[in-house]
Protein backbone atom coordinates (compact mmCIF):
# COMPACT_ATOMS: atom_id res chain seq x y z
CA UNK A 1 0.00 0.00 0.00
CA UNK A 2 1.77 2.98 -1.02
CA UNK A 3 1.70 5.91 1.25
CA UNK A 4 -0.49 8.81 1.06
CA UNK A 5 1.53 12.44 0.66
CA UNK A 6 1.93 13.57 3.99
CA UNK A 7 -0.24 16.55 3.79
CA UNK A 8 -3.36 14.57 2.04
CA UNK A 9 -3.42 11.97 4.70
CA UNK A 10 -3.64 14.65 7.52
CA UNK A 11 -6.29 16.49 6.07
CA UNK A 12 -8.32 13.31 5.73
CA UNK A 13 -7.51 12.63 9.52
CA UNK A 14 -8.83 16.01 10.66
CA UNK A 15 -11.93 15.86 8.29
CA UNK A 16 -13.00 12.00 9.63
CA UNK A 17 -12.56 14.23 12.88
CA UNK A 18 -16.01 15.91 12.06
CA UNK A 19 -19.17 14.67 13.01
CA UNK A 20 -20.77 12.48 10.19
CA UNK A 21 -17.82 12.35 7.79
CA UNK A 22 -16.08 9.31 7.52
CA UNK A 23 -12.57 8.08 5.96
CA UNK A 24 -14.69 8.10 2.28
CA UNK A 25 -16.26 11.40 2.70
CA UNK A 26 -12.89 13.00 4.23
CA UNK A 27 -10.94 11.57 1.05
CA UNK A 28 -13.61 12.95 -1.22
CA UNK A 29 -13.33 16.71 0.31
CA UNK A 30 -9.46 16.27 0.65
CA UNK A 31 -9.09 15.12 -3.42
CA UNK A 32 -11.52 18.17 -3.80
CA UNK A 33 -9.64 20.67 -2.36
CA UNK A 34 -6.78 19.95 -4.00
CA UNK A 35 -8.82 20.49 -7.37
CA UNK A 36 -10.76 23.76 -6.60
CA UNK A 37 -8.94 26.94 -7.63
CA UNK A 38 -6.22 27.86 -4.71
CA UNK A 39 -7.56 30.76 -3.16
CA UNK A 40 -11.14 28.69 -2.29
CA UNK A 41 -9.33 26.11 -0.35
CA UNK A 42 -7.29 29.05 1.27
CA UNK A 43 -10.74 30.95 1.74
CA UNK A 44 -12.11 28.37 3.79
CA UNK A 45 -8.46 27.42 6.32
CA UNK A 46 -9.27 31.26 6.60
CA UNK A 47 -12.40 31.21 7.82
CA UNK A 48 -12.17 28.09 10.03
CA UNK A 49 -9.65 29.94 11.50
CA UNK A 50 -11.63 33.65 11.93
CA UNK A 51 -14.42 31.26 13.51
CA UNK A 52 -12.56 30.92 16.37
CA UNK A 53 -10.79 33.97 16.25
CA UNK A 54 -13.09 37.01 15.66
CA UNK A 55 -16.09 34.96 17.70
CA UNK A 56 -16.91 35.50 21.18
CA UNK A 57 -20.00 34.75 23.86
CA UNK A 58 -21.88 37.77 24.41
CA UNK A 59 -21.66 38.87 27.88
CA UNK A 60 -25.50 38.97 28.87
CA UNK A 61 -26.95 36.09 26.96
CA UNK A 62 -24.07 33.78 26.04
CA UNK A 63 -24.70 33.63 22.68
CA UNK A 64 -22.01 33.43 20.11
CA UNK A 65 -21.67 36.48 18.79
CA UNK A 66 -18.65 38.90 17.19
CA UNK A 67 -19.65 41.47 19.59
CA UNK A 68 -20.16 41.63 23.41
CA UNK A 69 -23.34 42.35 23.38
CA UNK A 70 -24.60 40.62 20.64
CA UNK A 71 -27.35 42.23 18.51
CA UNK A 72 -30.25 40.60 19.72
CA UNK A 73 -29.01 42.05 23.12
CA UNK A 74 -28.86 45.50 21.88
CA UNK A 75 -31.65 45.43 19.72
CA UNK A 76 -34.20 48.35 21.49
CA UNK A 77 -37.31 46.83 19.50
CA UNK A 78 -36.89 43.29 21.38
CA UNK A 79 -38.56 42.58 24.45
CA UNK A 80 -35.83 42.20 26.84
CA UNK A 81 -38.28 41.25 29.70
CA UNK A 82 -39.05 37.75 28.20
CA UNK A 83 -36.22 35.62 28.38
CA UNK A 84 -35.97 32.39 26.31
CA UNK A 85 -33.11 29.84 27.76
CA UNK A 86 -32.11 27.61 25.11
CA UNK A 87 -29.13 24.65 25.41
CA UNK A 88 -27.61 25.62 22.33
CA UNK A 89 -27.08 28.57 19.85
CA UNK A 90 -28.52 26.22 17.03
CA UNK A 91 -31.73 26.86 19.02
CA UNK A 92 -31.62 30.61 18.93
CA UNK A 93 -31.43 30.07 15.14
CA UNK A 94 -34.25 27.70 14.58
CA UNK A 95 -36.42 30.08 17.37
CA UNK A 96 -35.66 33.02 14.91
CA UNK A 97 -36.36 31.48 11.60
CA UNK A 98 -39.66 31.20 13.71
CA UNK A 99 -39.89 34.84 13.31
CA UNK A 100 -42.53 34.71 15.96
CA UNK A 101 -40.34 35.30 18.98
CA UNK A 102 -39.45 38.96 20.07
CA UNK A 103 -37.72 38.37 23.45
CA UNK A 104 -34.32 37.82 23.92
CA UNK A 105 -32.44 34.66 24.72
CA UNK A 106 -30.28 32.82 27.37
CA UNK A 107 -28.19 30.01 25.74
CA UNK A 108 -27.22 27.29 28.78
CA UNK A 109 -24.57 25.78 26.34
CA UNK A 110 -25.49 22.03 27.43
CA UNK A 111 -28.00 20.84 29.13
CA UNK A 112 -27.66 18.80 32.60
CA UNK A 113 -26.45 14.82 31.91
CA UNK A 114 -25.14 12.67 34.42
CA UNK A 115 -24.00 10.12 32.09
CA UNK A 116 -21.52 12.67 30.45
CA UNK A 117 -20.46 14.14 33.65
CA UNK A 118 -22.49 17.52 32.58
CA UNK A 119 -23.59 18.90 35.97
CA UNK A 120 -25.55 22.60 36.87
CA UNK A 121 -22.15 24.38 37.67
CA UNK A 122 -21.14 22.97 34.08
CA UNK A 123 -23.61 25.44 32.39
CA UNK A 124 -24.12 28.96 32.41
CA UNK A 125 -27.41 28.82 35.00
CA UNK A 126 -25.63 30.82 37.93
CA UNK A 127 -25.27 33.57 35.20
CA UNK A 128 -28.84 33.46 34.08
CA UNK A 129 -29.89 33.85 38.39
CA UNK A 130 -27.57 37.16 38.07
CA UNK A 131 -29.19 38.49 35.23
CA UNK A 132 -32.86 38.06 36.22
CA UNK A 133 -32.72 39.00 39.90
CA UNK A 134 -33.43 42.66 40.75
CA UNK A 135 -34.19 43.37 37.22
CA UNK A 136 -37.81 43.56 35.53
CA UNK A 137 -38.63 40.24 33.74
CA UNK A 138 -41.99 39.44 32.60
CA UNK A 139 -41.02 35.70 31.57
CA UNK A 140 -38.54 33.09 31.26
CA UNK A 141 -39.52 30.41 28.88
CA UNK A 142 -37.38 27.20 29.20
CA UNK A 143 -37.02 26.12 25.57
CA UNK A 144 -34.59 23.21 26.68
CA UNK A 145 -35.08 20.32 24.06
CA UNK A 146 -37.88 17.57 24.97
CA UNK A 147 -35.64 15.03 25.80
CA UNK A 148 -34.37 13.56 29.31
CA UNK A 149 -31.54 15.43 29.93
CA UNK A 150 -33.58 19.32 28.79
CA UNK A 151 -36.40 18.06 30.68
CA UNK A 152 -33.93 18.21 34.00
CA UNK A 153 -32.42 21.01 33.18
CA UNK A 154 -35.47 22.92 32.71
CA UNK A 155 -37.15 21.39 36.27
CA UNK A 156 -33.60 22.22 37.65
CA UNK A 157 -34.20 26.40 36.59
CA UNK A 158 -37.83 26.27 37.60
CA UNK A 159 -36.76 25.02 40.89
CA UNK A 160 -34.62 28.41 41.42
CA UNK A 161 -36.71 30.48 39.65
CA UNK A 162 -40.06 29.83 41.24
CA UNK A 163 -39.01 31.10 44.90
CA UNK A 164 -38.07 34.87 43.20
CA UNK A 165 -41.76 35.00 42.11
CA UNK A 166 -40.92 34.90 38.34
CA UNK A 167 -43.59 33.28 35.84
CA UNK A 168 -41.82 30.28 34.23
CA UNK A 169 -43.22 28.73 30.88
CA UNK A 170 -41.88 25.69 28.93
CA UNK A 171 -42.90 25.22 25.20
CA UNK A 172 -45.94 23.19 24.46
CA UNK A 173 -45.52 19.40 23.67
CA UNK A 174 -47.97 17.30 21.36
CA UNK A 175 -47.96 16.44 17.48
CA UNK A 176 -45.48 18.06 15.46
CA UNK A 177 -47.22 19.53 12.00
CA UNK A 178 -47.64 17.40 9.24
CA UNK A 179 -47.42 14.80 10.96
CA UNK A 180 -49.32 11.41 11.14
CA UNK A 181 -51.47 10.41 14.69
CA UNK A 182 -51.14 6.81 14.36
CA UNK A 183 -47.23 7.39 13.93
CA UNK A 184 -46.85 9.39 16.69
CA UNK A 185 -45.20 7.46 19.61
CA UNK A 186 -47.22 7.26 22.89
CA UNK A 187 -45.75 9.88 25.06
CA UNK A 188 -45.74 12.27 22.25
CA UNK A 189 -49.47 11.19 22.07
CA UNK A 190 -50.14 11.08 25.61
CA UNK A 191 -48.58 15.04 26.18
CA UNK A 192 -50.92 15.94 22.99
CA UNK A 193 -54.14 14.81 25.09
CA UNK A 194 -53.00 16.20 28.26
CA UNK A 195 -52.42 19.43 26.59
CA UNK A 196 -55.34 19.71 24.27
CA UNK A 197 -57.00 22.92 23.66
CA UNK A 198 -60.47 24.62 23.39
CA UNK A 199 -61.24 25.15 20.14
CA UNK B 1 -34.75 36.85 11.75
CA UNK B 2 -31.32 37.71 13.71
CA UNK B 3 -28.02 38.27 11.67
CA UNK B 4 -25.32 35.04 12.45
CA UNK B 5 -22.06 36.87 13.39
CA UNK B 6 -20.01 37.49 9.92
CA UNK B 7 -17.66 34.82 10.93
CA UNK B 8 -20.06 31.45 11.48
CA UNK B 9 -22.02 32.91 8.23
CA UNK B 10 -18.80 33.50 5.96
CA UNK B 11 -17.81 29.60 7.41
CA UNK B 12 -21.18 28.22 6.61
CA UNK B 13 -20.82 29.60 3.23
CA UNK B 14 -17.36 28.20 2.59
CA UNK B 15 -18.09 24.48 4.08
CA UNK B 16 -21.87 24.70 1.27
CA UNK B 17 -19.96 25.02 -1.75
CA UNK B 18 -18.03 21.57 -0.84
CA UNK B 19 -19.59 18.85 -2.73
CA UNK B 20 -22.58 16.61 -0.84
CA UNK B 21 -22.47 19.33 1.69
CA UNK B 22 -25.79 21.06 2.21
CA UNK B 23 -27.08 24.47 4.14
CA UNK B 24 -27.83 22.13 7.36
CA UNK B 25 -24.23 20.39 7.14
CA UNK B 26 -22.56 22.98 6.77
CA UNK B 27 -23.98 25.03 9.82
CA UNK B 28 -24.02 21.96 11.97
CA UNK B 29 -20.24 21.31 11.14
CA UNK B 30 -19.00 25.23 11.60
CA UNK B 31 -20.91 24.69 15.18
CA UNK B 32 -19.45 21.50 16.09
CA UNK B 33 -15.72 23.44 15.67
CA UNK B 34 -17.45 26.37 17.73
CA UNK B 35 -17.30 23.66 20.64
CA UNK B 36 -14.14 21.47 20.31
CA UNK B 37 -11.01 23.19 21.73
CA UNK B 38 -9.65 25.62 19.53
CA UNK B 39 -6.43 23.23 18.88
CA UNK B 40 -8.82 21.02 16.65
CA UNK B 41 -10.29 24.21 14.62
CA UNK B 42 -6.76 25.44 13.90
CA UNK B 43 -5.26 21.95 13.14
CA UNK B 44 -8.01 21.33 10.48
CA UNK B 45 -7.17 25.50 8.97
CA UNK B 46 -3.72 24.46 8.83
CA UNK B 47 -3.87 21.67 7.00
CA UNK B 48 -6.22 22.92 4.61
CA UNK B 49 -3.66 25.52 4.21
CA UNK B 50 -0.81 22.77 4.28
CA UNK B 51 -2.84 20.74 1.69
CA UNK B 52 -2.29 23.46 -1.08
CA UNK B 53 1.09 24.81 0.10
CA UNK B 54 2.99 21.45 0.42
CA UNK B 55 2.15 19.76 -2.26
CA UNK B 56 2.88 19.05 -5.39
CA UNK B 57 2.64 16.97 -8.60
CA UNK B 58 4.94 14.39 -9.28
CA UNK B 59 7.04 15.26 -12.16
CA UNK B 60 7.38 11.61 -13.56
CA UNK B 61 3.76 10.20 -12.72
CA UNK B 62 1.52 13.58 -11.90
CA UNK B 63 0.21 11.90 -9.10
CA UNK B 64 -0.17 14.74 -6.15
CA UNK B 65 3.04 14.29 -3.23
CA UNK B 66 4.95 16.06 -0.68
CA UNK B 67 7.78 15.39 -2.69
CA UNK B 68 9.04 15.04 -6.14
CA UNK B 69 9.42 12.15 -7.64
CA UNK B 70 6.89 10.76 -5.73
CA UNK B 71 7.52 7.76 -3.38
CA UNK B 72 6.37 5.07 -5.64
CA UNK B 73 8.07 6.64 -8.49
CA UNK B 74 10.97 6.80 -6.63
CA UNK B 75 10.37 2.80 -5.19
CA UNK B 76 12.92 0.41 -6.87
CA UNK B 77 10.72 -2.48 -5.74
CA UNK B 78 8.29 -1.10 -8.44
CA UNK B 79 8.07 -2.37 -11.76
CA UNK B 80 8.89 0.65 -13.73
CA UNK B 81 8.03 -0.97 -17.15
CA UNK B 82 4.51 -1.10 -16.21
CA UNK B 83 2.52 2.17 -16.39
CA UNK B 84 -1.13 2.20 -15.54
CA UNK B 85 -3.03 5.19 -16.58
CA UNK B 86 -5.78 6.57 -14.37
CA UNK B 87 -7.73 9.43 -14.63
CA UNK B 88 -7.29 10.94 -10.63
CA UNK B 89 -5.07 10.60 -7.76
CA UNK B 90 -8.00 8.51 -6.03
CA UNK B 91 -7.77 5.91 -8.71
CA UNK B 92 -4.06 5.09 -7.41
CA UNK B 93 -5.43 4.96 -4.09
CA UNK B 94 -8.39 2.28 -5.04
CA UNK B 95 -5.54 0.31 -7.06
CA UNK B 96 -2.94 0.58 -4.49
CA UNK B 97 -5.78 -0.57 -1.92
CA UNK B 98 -5.73 -3.74 -3.94
CA UNK B 99 -2.31 -4.71 -2.72
CA UNK B 100 -2.30 -6.33 -6.40
CA UNK B 101 -0.41 -4.13 -8.48
CA UNK B 102 3.13 -3.66 -8.40
CA UNK B 103 4.22 -1.29 -11.27
CA UNK B 104 3.93 2.67 -11.47
CA UNK B 105 1.30 4.89 -12.57
CA UNK B 106 0.52 7.92 -14.65
CA UNK B 107 -2.03 10.45 -13.24
CA UNK B 108 -4.06 12.18 -16.43
CA UNK B 109 -5.99 14.19 -14.22
CA UNK B 110 -9.34 14.17 -16.17
CA UNK B 111 -11.00 12.58 -19.30
CA UNK B 112 -11.26 13.51 -22.65
CA UNK B 113 -15.25 14.87 -22.44
CA UNK B 114 -16.62 17.32 -25.53
CA UNK B 115 -19.19 18.33 -23.22
CA UNK B 116 -17.47 19.40 -20.27
CA UNK B 117 -14.97 21.18 -22.71
CA UNK B 118 -11.85 18.92 -21.84
CA UNK B 119 -9.55 17.76 -24.95
CA UNK B 120 -6.62 15.52 -24.85
CA UNK B 121 -4.12 18.98 -24.32
CA UNK B 122 -6.05 19.16 -21.27
CA UNK B 123 -5.01 16.09 -19.65
CA UNK B 124 -1.24 14.72 -19.30
CA UNK B 125 -1.23 12.81 -22.78
CA UNK B 126 1.81 14.44 -24.36
CA UNK B 127 3.66 13.40 -20.86
CA UNK B 128 2.81 10.26 -21.46
CA UNK B 129 3.83 9.69 -24.74
CA UNK B 130 7.38 11.66 -23.78
CA UNK B 131 7.88 8.95 -20.56
CA UNK B 132 7.57 6.00 -22.61
CA UNK B 133 9.27 6.89 -25.62
CA UNK B 134 12.69 5.53 -25.92
CA UNK B 135 12.72 3.95 -22.77
CA UNK B 136 11.53 -0.06 -22.08
CA UNK B 137 8.01 0.39 -20.94
CA UNK B 138 6.59 -3.77 -21.39
CA UNK B 139 2.88 -2.55 -20.93
CA UNK B 140 0.53 0.18 -20.71
CA UNK B 141 -2.38 -0.86 -18.53
CA UNK B 142 -5.69 2.20 -19.52
CA UNK B 143 -7.10 2.02 -16.48
CA UNK B 144 -9.94 4.86 -17.05
CA UNK B 145 -13.34 5.04 -15.78
CA UNK B 146 -15.61 2.59 -17.61
CA UNK B 147 -18.18 5.44 -19.20
CA UNK B 148 -18.05 7.08 -22.15
CA UNK B 149 -15.35 9.60 -21.37
CA UNK B 150 -13.35 7.11 -20.13
CA UNK B 151 -13.65 4.98 -23.18
CA UNK B 152 -13.21 7.51 -25.37
CA UNK B 153 -9.70 8.82 -23.57
CA UNK B 154 -8.54 5.04 -23.38
CA UNK B 155 -9.04 4.66 -27.15
CA UNK B 156 -7.46 7.86 -28.06
CA UNK B 157 -4.44 6.68 -25.87
CA UNK B 158 -4.31 3.67 -27.20
CA UNK B 159 -4.10 4.94 -30.69
CA UNK B 160 -0.69 6.74 -30.06
CA UNK B 161 0.44 4.32 -28.25
CA UNK B 162 0.30 1.81 -30.82
CA UNK B 163 2.18 2.85 -33.28
CA UNK B 164 5.33 2.95 -30.89
CA UNK B 165 4.53 -1.31 -30.45
CA UNK B 166 3.74 -1.29 -26.89
CA UNK B 167 1.52 -3.56 -25.39
CA UNK B 168 -1.13 -1.72 -24.16
CA UNK B 169 -4.05 -3.43 -21.96
CA UNK B 170 -7.49 -1.94 -20.37
CA UNK B 171 -9.16 -3.47 -17.05
CA UNK B 172 -11.19 -6.18 -17.45
CA UNK B 173 -15.31 -5.65 -17.47
CA UNK B 174 -17.63 -7.86 -16.20
CA UNK B 175 -20.18 -8.56 -13.44
CA UNK B 176 -19.00 -6.86 -10.04
CA UNK B 177 -18.19 -9.14 -7.36
CA UNK B 178 -20.75 -9.93 -4.92
CA UNK B 179 -23.79 -8.68 -7.29
CA UNK B 180 -26.61 -10.28 -8.63
CA UNK B 181 -26.70 -11.36 -12.13
CA UNK B 182 -30.39 -10.48 -12.75
CA UNK B 183 -29.53 -6.88 -11.68
CA UNK B 184 -26.45 -6.67 -13.92
CA UNK B 185 -27.43 -4.22 -16.67
CA UNK B 186 -27.18 -4.87 -20.08
CA UNK B 187 -24.08 -3.52 -20.86
CA UNK B 188 -22.48 -5.10 -18.14
CA UNK B 189 -23.89 -8.79 -18.75
CA UNK B 190 -22.75 -7.99 -22.76
CA UNK B 191 -19.28 -7.16 -21.65
CA UNK B 192 -19.07 -10.22 -19.10
CA UNK B 193 -20.37 -12.76 -21.53
CA UNK B 194 -17.98 -11.54 -24.42
CA UNK B 195 -14.82 -11.61 -22.21
CA UNK B 196 -16.06 -15.41 -20.56
CA UNK B 197 -13.06 -17.35 -19.60
CA UNK B 198 -12.47 -20.89 -19.66
CA UNK B 199 -12.40 -22.51 -16.41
Amino acid sequence: MAKLAAPIARLIDEFSRLPGIGPKTASRLTFYLLKVPKEQALALAEAIKELREKTTYCEICFNITDESPCPICRDPERDQSTICVVEDPLDVLALERTGEYKGVYHVLHGAISPVEGIGPEDLRIQELLRRVKGKLIREVILATNPNLEGEATAMYIYQLLKPLGIKVTRLARGLPMGGDLEYADAITLARALEGRREM
